[in-house]
């Protein structure tokens, strides 16, 4: 098995550079330089009392960089990591100056001068995985850690860069592969009759793998509404409030979540985070029948986005109990996906009584924008819905949120069926070796154990430059 | 006199925080926490194998920091620097977190929890001030450096962080301290008719002080220009291809400098980059003669933009030579300010010859925006009056940058050319000794020796949180 081969291609005599901190003006900046030349390529840029390369592991020492023209730059504090025990597992130098952007702009002028290259996208990770720092899902928790939006999809982030989902496939992936040596040992002596690997203890342990991967691949769905935001449909006329409502609800919160709105794909949507929670908000307005080809487009997408929401918040107008809501549309998607939850805001309730709403499938909450009365009731009515799909994976198990890993989880289960069938139906031990290899690649793939340049590259592309 | 009274109000009990990095997301982010209690505040939220308040100075460790309910928040490391020997002179914290916005406000939030409070706009500067590490020239030096958008701007601002500007006004001050002591000391023995202070040494002095003063003050054109962006007014006709001219003449770095834009009040400006300095261009289209009263408001500031113009920038089409350039008011505006440059680029020179133009005043480069022809000698002819503009002070003479400093030095000049008019008449002691405060204390004003906090909050609070 080619299992680690690929890995240490990634490696590099390359010394690399970035500016580690988010663009734009700040009070300070960080570069970072890593690579078995780093401390000298950063000396040569330094003048100060001590030098970089004479300074100890984890100290910082005060000094100034040089631009270009070898004239100061700024006064700088350098912090020095020795490999293996950096990020990186490479010798680190992290320079911190003011956060000018023509200081940044020209450090890193001075620094490529000085025989660095700019790093890629997500490159110091890369490093960083490829020296065994860290395996390819914690390296992946890395990215999802400085996109999350809120406590419960940091919390997933954070909990799969500590590994906690990675030791559980290395758990599954050690003892396959020790069935499969075992395997491979027996069809080697295949004319012998031998039977080194125990079919008792392989049927037991691919049932495990099996239930354990189908039920990581089931967390996905909540893993996923939490990292990218629960979707919540909103369905109610312009006149019962809704936007008000929103605001109500979004509250202070708003202001922090509405600038990640550019990293979102999807602009049509609304973001806002409640509690521990982003919520991606699908306004459904105007699900009506019609004639008319354009409209059906719109309802159409209307539909879809009941049928696909965690939530569906229905605004009803309490001084209007006659303006009826789309009962159909709602009956229809709730029919389609039962995990779907109703919860009924009867708005302007400092206006009129609560309308009867017989729904016992459903929360109602009398709110009042207005006066705020309802909206910590409603609020908690949606974080409860959230608590609960955080909560739909088996209890210890990691809640997984990266469409690559679920692939990987669904593959090894359907190769741990294989194995199951094939040695229940009694097929010969090589085809089962096969299955066995499939599934034990497919895990290997989660962990970067196997993996190759393309993956690689895919992966580590979508991280932002310097780190 | 109450010289350095009001400097330790400043000084607080309290531990405060900010996040230094710019505002967004990155691959790492640093909050900083300072106060006499900084340490033991950031253990409050830490978890690590070595305790900050254990670190060494100038270490750094690693661990990870706990949210608000005490839960691990992010992997991080923490830079520990101890009083006096950090940025603000007090014990210090710096910890680096992944990039996350979410990450970034819990961070703070739990910091806050743990009992600091959040920094307001530059308090650690005017802590480092406070506590002596920095004088007040030097401190906004380090805004200026943070602002800075140029080579040339940085050089300013570095030179003066560094304290080049301060040690003149800090020369000045103290020899006139000196004479200021032995002229009180005589007052007080007034009726002995003694005279501590030679009268020759203080009119040789306050000849000294003026003609510096003034020598210093006389820098600050040149040094708001090159801060701010050299002042560039462009003529010429719309089909003279001023625009295509213009972005070639910025190239590559247009990008980057046009994102400084939204940090600049006036924004009918457009900011471009040449070399070591920013230039700020005005168009002036459409100067005509008109009774049109708006269309005069117009021309009205054209006219003014060329008065106030560093280099009025004439591009001419050389394919129709008939096409007049609005002579009268470049000779007025000439004729206001003696110190203005006239480039004319004779513009699409591929198409046609140079047309002759009679202005020896003027350079004329021919141009082609299509071609690139000429591009390079208009940079530098651009350049070279920069470089005029920035060499125009005395040799060894730090520019100033700053409209405070510039008020403060005119104080200064008035205030010892009273010193020595009043000398010269022979005027009673104690006059002298007044004009003399009044000279200290304008020269005090700069370096902060003298400072109230009222100024203290305007020059601060025009500094970034976290700085």
């Amino acid at each position: 098995m080619a299992d680690t081969e690929i890995n240490t291609a990634a490696t590099s005599a390359d010394t690399i550079c970035a500016i580690s901190t988010p663009p734009g003006l700040g009070g300070i900046a960080v570069a970072r330089i890593s690579g078995p030349h780093a401390l000298a390529t950063a000396q040569k840029i330094w003048r100060g009392k001590r030098s970089i390369t004479a300074a100890g592991a984890n100290t910082c020492i005060v000094g100034s960089v040089l631009d270009t023209r070898g004239e100061e730059l700024d006064q700088a504090v350098a912090t020095i990591f020795r490999a293996p025990h950096s990020f990186t597992g490479e010798d680190v130098a992290e320079i911190s100056v003011h956060g000018s952007r023509w200081v940044q702009h020209e450090l890193i002028m001075s620094l490529i001068n000085a025989g660095a290259r700019m790093a890629e996208a997500g490159e110091f990770s890369r490093r960083a995985f490829a020296n065994g720092r860290m395996d390819l899902a914690q390296a992946e928790a890395v990215a999802d850690i400085i996109a999350s939006s809120s406590r419960a999809a940091q919390r997933i982030a954070l909990s799969q860069m500590r590994g906690d989902f990675s030791r559980r496939i290395e758990h599954m992936r050690s003892q396959l592969l020790e069935l499969a040596a075992l395997l491979e040992l027996e069809l080697d002596f295949s004319e012998e009759d031998v039977e080194f690997a125990s079919r008792e203890r392989l049927i037991a342990l691919a049932t495990e793998v099996r239930d354990t991967t189908h039920r990581l691949a089931d967390g996905f769905a909540a893993g996923s509404a939490i990292r990218q935001g629960v979707p919540v449909a909103i369905v109610g006329a312009t006149n019962a409030g809704k936007s008000s409502l929103l605001n109500a609800l979004a509250g202070d919160e708003r202001a922090i979540v509405s600038d990640i709105h550019g990293t979102t794909r999807d602009v049509v949507e609304d973001i806002i985070s409640i509690g521990d929670y982003t919520l991606r908000l699908k306004d459904t307005a105007g699900i009506r029948d019609t004639e008319d080809t354009v409209e059906r487009l719109g309802i159409e997408r209307s539909r879809r986005a009941l049928r696909e929401a965690a939530i569906i918040l229905l605004v009803v107008d309490s001084t209007s109990p006659t303006n009826t809501a789309p009962w159909a549309e709602i009956d229809a998607a709730m029919a389609d996906n039962p995990h779907i939850a109703l919860i009924i805001a009867a708005n302007k309730c400092d206006l009129a009584p609560t309308p009867r709403i017989d729904r016992p499938d459903s929360v109602v909450v009398p709110t009042s924008a207005l006066t705020g009365q309802g909206i910590d009731s409603l609020r908690k009515a949606i974080t409860d819905v959230a608590d609960n799909i955080a909560s739909t994976c088996h209890a210890g198990d990691p809640l997984i949120a990266n469409a690559r890993h679920y692939e990987a989880l669904r593959d090894a289960a359907a190769a741990a069926e294989r194995i199951i069938h094939g040695l229940s139906d009694g097929i010969p031990g090589d085809l089962v070796a096969q299955d066995l290899r499939d599934c034990i690649s497919s895990l290997s793939a989660i962990t970067g154990a196997i993996s190759t340049p393309e993956i690689l590259s895919t992966i580590f592309s979508r991280f932002c430059i310097g780190k």
